[in-house]
């Protein structure tokens, strides 16, 4: 049966709560901070996984397996990185039945052990440069969780890339930044702003970081992708050197760059609305869902006659359901399929045979002006053609949210009103201590300084002194 | 530069670390028992994996996810369960700083925690059956460890079901073993035999295991998956019950089956030689080399020309790689192929410009006999060909040597014997006492009580009491 579902206007995260467990995306694990993805999160998830893997693959990068645990004393070879990750490991300390010698660390993120590898198979600038990804699971000691957004041990894929010089690791850095920043556009129908990290929000570890931004519908920020430029800094740590062309050693140049199952978070809050998830037709599990209606015998007949017709049109071109439960009525089932996100509903009933169409109910346009009749002849087209619109509808539904939430606050009064109701754009000169003001008088973070700069100089949204970029400032998941 | 491999005759486990180490499937971990897949092994497991889920998803079956961390209360439910893994365990004392109130188990495969979950999602008939798999990683504490074959933390897939009859869940269980014979011979191309495990050799808290068992180049066996009808005891222990139709509660019954990266073990030690790794077409990262081959500065125009059309013709159809380096001569590429078994090798000289045509040589017959020559004009559908034909004489060959290795003792001395040469498939009467003796005296285990029986009754190999079903004996990994 159908709860309900709370409405945004009244607890935006409730309804984020809501939406995710009766959509059954997700649910909470015996164990404090645990998720479990079900079924139909996982095939969102696998969605998101397949658009980014081929991406990387097509830029060159393969897949590969390390191991889970690490040896303590590997974390506390990087200076910042222990510091930064120290509070949030899961440590083993018993194995077989005995105590270990020293204890293993779960993997919160791999650059130790990967480092580690890389400088034994490493030699020669031959070698270079090695472009690995990982898809695997991480754990972070979390105290405040939430589900998909902040789990104690969540999925994602992390790439770690060593390289002959500053520069070529730079251009990877800025690559997978691209990508990342296309998946989001393109697939998940987010836009997203990309920029640098200021250095109080730059990976434990990192000489720069970078971060695709996005706004969510209570327009808040997401990090929804990080890619690191490390230079030398886990070279160092785990000696990972190669011989140059003149035969001298040289330490390698590394990045690394993750998406995690915060995209799934980011999709659920971008596109979701009162009525449930609203998911982008290139990742949906299912992306048209058909319904059979009918009353007497005669009319079932006829209709699941003409729902073959629609399955034999459809089932090799998109991912289609047909829902021909009997224990369910029409209405239901609309409400449920609406609940889950399905992009597209064809409806079929006994007058709809008579003429030979179908109607199609588009979830991103409820009610009367989603909806359309068209023939059976050509639906093949004409649903690629609808999932198409609805895709760019998305993507354009949420970019002009974020634009119409997007302020330039020139003074840090009006500063302090804009990251209330959205994202602040406004010049920063770059000091630490008018960072700390902001987040301690506001609650918002630097989120990040993007690329794209008006030039020139300005005034700090702080201090009044001079600045040179203007970076984005807003609450943050 | 490629090391020697030391020949299977001199040593067969040496050989098969020095085929995994220096192909690049894997290498060591800093962490003991602990192994990195490398991108060469991951693709391959990723074809494996690819090859599974098509045929569960085929079946009925959707993928999710469980955690990672077990609370260590919930692997005591099930008594024998506990009793078999609490030897293995890896447990987390430790998170964010603070001694946990109750250690968390690092899953060594997760009954217990799906479980759990299945007791909250399902009420009522109509829940079931549930048809779940995850791909997950899963750490066993060993104290021997192998590449591939065993190792603490390994790669596999775990399926769990519930169904509301007996007969259902062992519909199920046996399903699941037929998909997991199908890919080990189609796929695989290892033959494999199915089978009932000996009281004994069940997997703990199950009510009865089968596995599908295959011979590897030493003689010995490798249990290369199982499925597990679990009876009522899980669905007792987590309380999964459900609502039948006439509104009475009833316990569900379970299953559980999995196959793991052992698989890549059993690829690397079924079809290698004293060259290396030979790989089935079906699962090969590549399935076809290119090496072009000139001296002259012209000759290299005109080859990498028709490398052009070798790629054109080949691109869409099979994964091709095309070793264009200049710094390795064509012998030392083709050994290093070799070593890594690609299946298939064209070879492109001036000769073979001048005719329109390439050479072929079949990694399955080394030397002259795998050599043809093709004509580039129809080389899509000769390459196809021989890809089938390759496929299929790896089946072949396994089969035989497997059949030429396989005895059929009828007392117990010639019993001792047949088992240091290959499998003995004997009649056993089913007495725990006898498979004892069999284990202590010969080191061999029974492997699988086959569905094929020759029928009728027999001498128990070793007691000569009355036997009814004939087993497979066997050193095994």
């Amino acid at each position: 049966m159908a709860k309900r579902i709370t409405p945004r206007s009244q607890d935006y995260s409730r309804w984020y709560t809501d939406v995710i467990q009766q959509a059954q995306l997700a649910d909470y694990a015996p164990v404090r901070g645990c998720m479990v993805i079900r079924p139909y999160g996982y095939a969102l998830w696998e969605n998101v996984k397949e658009g980014l893997d081929r991406r990387f693959k097509a830029t060159g990068h393969e897949n590969a397996y390390f191991p889970l645990f690490i040896p303590m004393s590997f974390i506390q070879k990087e200076a910042k990185h222990v510091e930064g990750f120290s509070p949030e490991l899961a440590v083993v300390t018993h194995g077989g039945g005995k105590k270990l010698e020293e204890p293993l660390v779960v993997r919160p993120t791999s650059e130790t052990v990967i480092g580690h590898m890389y400088s034994q198979w490493i030699q020669s600038y031959r070698d270079l440069p090695v472009l690995i990804n990982q898809w695997a699971n991480v754990v972070r000691w979390e105290l405040r969780t939430r589900l998909f957004l902040r789990t104690m041990e969540f999925l994602w894929q992390e790439g770690h890339t060593a390289h002959a010089t500053y520069e070529e690791a730079q251009e990877e850095t800025l690559r997978m930044l691209d990508v990342y920043a296309d998946f989001a556009i393109n697939d998940a129908a987010i836009p997203v702003i990309k920029g640098r990290k200021s250095e109080s929000e730059k990976f434990a570890g990192a000489e720069t970081s970078y971060s695709i931004e996005a706004m969510m519908g209570d327009r808040r920020a997401l990090q929804s992708g990080t890619s690191h430029n490390l230079g030398q800094n886990f070279a160092r740590a785990f000696d990972i050197k190669y011989l140059d062309r003149n035969n001298e050693l040289q330490y390698c140049w590394t990045t690394s760059w993750g998406v995690s199952t915060r995209m799934v978070g980011a999709i659920v809050m971008v596109h979701g609305d009162d009525q449930g998830l609203v998911l982008p037709p290139r990742l949906a599990p299912v992306q048209v869902v058909a319904v059979p209606i009918w009353k007497s015998d005669e009319e079932k007949r006829a209709v699941l006659e003409a729902v073959e017709k629609v399955k034999a049109a459809l089932d090799d071109s998109v991912r289609l359901k047909v829902d021909d439960r009997e224990e369910y009525s029409p209405g239901w089932k609309f409400n449920e399929w609406e609940l889950r996100g399905v992009p597209l509903r064809i409806e079929i009933g006994p007058r709809d045979v008579v003429q030979e169409q179908v109607v199609l109910a588009r979830r991103d346009r409820p009610g009367r002006a989603g909806k359309s009749s068209v023939p059976l002849a050509g639906l093949a087209g004409a649903v690629t053609d609808a999932l198409t619109l609805i895709q760019n509808n998305l993507l354009l539904r949420a970019t002009e949210f974020r634009d119409a939430h997007t302020y330039e606050p020139t003074d840090y009064e009006s500063f302090k009103e804009a990251v209330t109701q959205g994202f602040a754009r406004a010049w920063w000169c770059g000091a630490i201590s008018c960072e700390d003001r902001i987040k301690e008088e506001t609650k918002s973070t630097t989120r990040c300084i993007p690329f794209e700069q008006p030039g020139g100089t300005g005034r700090c949204v702080v201090c009044g002194g001079e600045a040179k970029e203007v970076a984005i400032f807003a609450r943050a998941y």
